[in-house]
């Protein structure tokens, strides 16, 4: 398992300690030791810890078996911890489909509401753009819901570059 | 290699062969033996004939070494052979980039011009879908230029659904 540990500057450090202290009754994790936020690019995830996850930003819930293959069939995908002693819960996911060379298309982007508001979305898309330039793609897609235009804005992403529009097709 | 042969309706048939009458000083293909159409899902394409016929749509040319590596790396290829006499000519092609579950992107669409106007992009579109529906795949997206949005609206595919919209980052 690959692990990046983030060497926040002390103001982000100060900022997730704050909001512990805040939200210590709805945090999921229960007596923090530490507060280290790690990354990892391991597709073999926790499927449940990865279902719990989705569950608490209301995602629908999606056969395992199938998200398992998903995952397998992914190019990418980062999983963010946070890491209390030496136990660790999963909160942030997100995931890419490319064809390792021009395109990347980014899925099921993910931070546990409990952990929202400290920046930690912009640096796990952040990691995903350097990790798909690593391998020189440059063409980073994503299909955004209108609540979170503005966040990937602020990160580069560009709405509809010279009328290029997303299209979907679904089965009726 | 496999190969599936369409069995067109003869207007289509007549149609192609309207076309290839018409424009036979354009045509790639000369000395046109037969007019069958065939795709083919094999993912060992001809790099120059696959750059040739993106030539003929004016796309800009690509590493052939990316392409490949491309090629290998995307979930579904698929192209289309105009078959005269014993040899066969690259007339469209298409591919695609998936988790082989969920999602899929559909990208580099393209028909030679001396063959389109006969339906074969609706074609190669609908085998696309036909393909991907066998693995259970139900977002099937792809990103469309301004003046090939109806091209997909009348397959089926919607812009912009419930407001999500397509989005792009690229290097600065």
């Amino acid at each position: 398992m690959t692990f990046w540990k983030f060497f926040f500057n002390s103001t982000n450090i100060n900022q997730i300690r704050e909001e512990n202290k805040n939200k210590k009754t709805k945090l999921l994790v229960k007596g923090l030791e530490t507060n280290n936020i790690y990354l990892s690019t391991c597709k073999k995830i926790n499927l449940e810890e990865l279902e719990i996850l989705c569950d608490a930003v209301g995602w629908v819930r999606r056969p395992l078996k199938k998200v398992k293959y998903a995952l397998e069939n992914s190019f990418l995908a980062i999983s963010l911890f946070y890491k209390y002693g030496n136990d660790q819960r999963l909160i942030g996911f997100a995931r890419v489909t490319s064809d390792g060379s021009f395109n990347a298309t980014i899925w099921d982007v993910v931070i546990h509401p409990d952990f929202q508001g400290n920046g930690l979305g912009t640096l796990l898309m952040k990691q995903i753009i350097k990790e798909l330039r690593t391998h020189d793609i440059s063409t980073i897609t994503l299909f955004a819901d209108p609540d979170v235009l503005k966040f990937y804005k602020d990160i580069g992403f560009v709405i509809d570059p010279d009328g290029v529009k997303g299209m979907f097709w679904y089965p009726t």
